[in-house]
């Protein structure tokens, strides 16, 4: 199947490989040669009736599509492969510094994967999916259920984080990898790298976890509390069955977009970006955007809508809520046995990702003798430092990569 | 008139007292001999066609009724008044324990206000008021406007923080009283204080200013900023005009209230309290109040709702962010040329009006030579400390406001 897709690559226009397994791949390779990355986007039906997705609170889908991206070229033994797991409003779009000839956007981690980039896409095979219960293009709570032809609203089965690991090792093995030189991945991608690493250790050589979390503070669950509570409050959400009434809970998402932007940011960060400046010099004071941090909020919010959807809001930060590995006395079992050097990295300034919920991560996995290294860096910028270049960040991303494909091919 | 007002102590039913200047007072006393603390609740309307108020920004109003409770007796030379400013939310109902068999609730500031407590109703005189703007019986935006027989909405002028020292001065002046023995408020009332001793510093022989800021921080600006679009956001809301509309902001109020709320606690508060705690021991996993922080939250909206108004929330948060007196460089004029004993209090664990923001109000006073006693208590509750017995806390209270008394009776 890995060959097909590849075989794609360069190529215009849509391929549709219907398997006997019922999946199928769809790959519409958009980039060309003027792309030096060799992006394939490609949609894969990876689990059909005969094989469905059984989660694992409870419930089951017979259809699921994965969006993903790959960049870069898998070697021959198959050694070079790095996964990216994505955060909660994330995409497959995570590389590449974007291009206007191709009116491709900068991917969302462009500072880390790219040709010459950490993950650097001249030597590493990048696997960049969309995640379960997204609205990026994988199947989530707002996709069609075939089997009705309605939207599966609330009724699409509550996520654990198991549940986005099946999905994800189920692409691995659609491209044909068997073990991943590294997964990473910032924030709620870091909790997936980490329930991955638990789960099934011998899948990857190496892990890399940032900004993350193992079980999040009661304040960071009551804020998305509130960020659901705006969203499930307005009128448009019909009970999750917005899409049937032709409504959408805009001013629901907007302010919890809204408010979740804010706690990704420092408040130093933001008193040196905006102050107290207003956004025109020349206003009338009343309850517009009078400040500049007002109309950026309200900016956040616009340019957010298009691109995401209430009920993955929903799901995804629910899953984050209950993520708790290691309360489980057995979590560690299995990653003691099959310790794969693991990078955590944190930042100094995220207050709704602290590196104190970082250092339980390293100490639990420390416990289970896996080699952690943890680095916290000074970052101002807040749990949104992991988006950004910082002085070392990338840098020893860059290393810890170096060295484990050094040590592959020893 | 405080003669008047006084005269209705320990009576019951209702004083209407229709006076030359169209200002008349409004006495139910509902507190009777039980009554320990010789509460007086009243209304008084202090601005009138005649003698209107003139809104520091632009607008006026030609009524503006002023809800106020007062406790204790004030003393023959009129020198042991002591008067309370409230926050945000808060009331004229600031002191006392409560008492079932009055059916009265302890007041908001009951740590602080009572027999024995440190603003001791056995010896001070307090003036306990409704601020303008607010829904608690004063003139606020949702008031009904004599002249159109409408609420006023949005067409209620944009506060200043001079606007609500303007209506205390009134409210001061028809007690009777000239120099108030101290001016005391937490929060948006420590910013009144603040305001006031800036302006009129002769008209008080003592501040306090407790969890304050004389300019608030982006994030502080950026928070008020998301609750107030969680309202205006709302359908309920139609443009402000919702009393004739017949709905009410009601969704929108409730997320601005829970995200503020929580704003107002520290991350260890929060997880001391409820942890990762279930909210019920048996539950489906969903998206209810799973957590017991998420059942807490919606409590709080809930007995918000009934006691709170959207248009009040607007108009009281703008007046805070707006509020920045220092940046006039002849604000301390008039304080240095007349300082008062002032005492700054602060809480460690307040994210949201930190201690430096305390701090900054320490500097620019004491740069004015004003006395200022400045102090950080260790309390872990967040912002809400101002509200709640410490260690210290209350005792250094009681301390400076012994002390203002023995001084004026020297």
């Amino acid at each position: 199947m890995v060959s097909q897709a590849l075989a794609t690559t360069n190529t215009r226009g849509v391929h549709l490989t219907v398997l006997a397994s019922h999946i199928w791949t769809s790959t519409d390779t958009k980039w060309d040669v003027m792309d030096p990355m060799n992006t394939i986007t490609a949609d894969a039906v990876l689990f059909a009736p005969e094989n469905p997705l059984v989660f694992a609170r409870a419930g089951q889908l017979d259809y699921v599509t994965v969006h993903y991206e790959t960049y870069g070229t898998l070697n021959e033994d198959k050694s070079n492969a790095v996964f990216i797991c994505h955060a909660l409003t994330g995409d497959a779009h995570s590389g590449g510094a974007g291009d206007p000839r191709t009116k491709t956007k900068p991917g969302w981690w462009h500072i880390m994967i790219g040709p010459g980039k950490p993950v650097d896409t001249d030597r590493f095979f990048v696997i960049s999916p969309n995640l379960l219960g997204g609205c990026r293009g994988t199947t989530g709570p707002s996709s069609i259920n075939p089997n009705t032809g309605q939207s599966y609203g609330l009724d699409f089965p509550l996520l654990d984080m198991c549940d986005l690991v099946t999905v994800h090792q189920r692409l691995m093995a659609h491209l044909g990898i068997e073990r991943l030189l590294a997964v990473m991945g910032g924030s709620l991608g870091g909790m997936q790298v980490l329930q991955w690493a638990l789960t099934a250790p011998t899948e990857m050589a190496n892990a890399i976890i940032i900004a993350a979390s193992s079980r999040l503070t009661t304040q960071n669950i009551a804020f998305s509390a509130v960020a659901r509570e705006a969203i499930m409050r307005d009128p448009g959400f019909k009970d999750g069955r917005y899409i049937e009434a032709g409504t959408k809970p805009t001013e629901g998402l907007s302010v919890a977009r809204m408010m979740a932007h804010l706690t990704y940011m420092s408040e130093d960060r933001l008193g040196d970006r905006f102050g107290r400046n207003p956004q025109n010099a020349d206003f009338t004071p009343g309850f517009e955007a009078d400040f500049a941090i007002e109309s950026y909020l309200r900016h956040q919010a616009k340019v957010f809508l298009p691109r995401f959807d209430a009920l993955s809001y929903l799901y995804l930060t629910r899953v984050m809520d209950y993520f708790d590995p290691f309360a489980d006395p057995d979590a560690t079992k299995l990653i003691a046995d099959n310790p794969m050097p693991t990078l955590v990295c944190s930042f100094a300034s995220d207050w709704r990702f602290s590196s104190e919920q970082s250092k339980v991560v390293v100490a639990e996995l420390a416990n289970a003798h896996v080699e952690v290294t943890y680095r916290e860096f000074q970052a101002g910028v807040g749990h949104d430092s992991f988006l950004m270049e910082t002085r070392g960040y990338t840098k020893l991303v860059q290393t810890f990569l170096n060295r484990a494909l050094a040590e592959v091919n020893k």
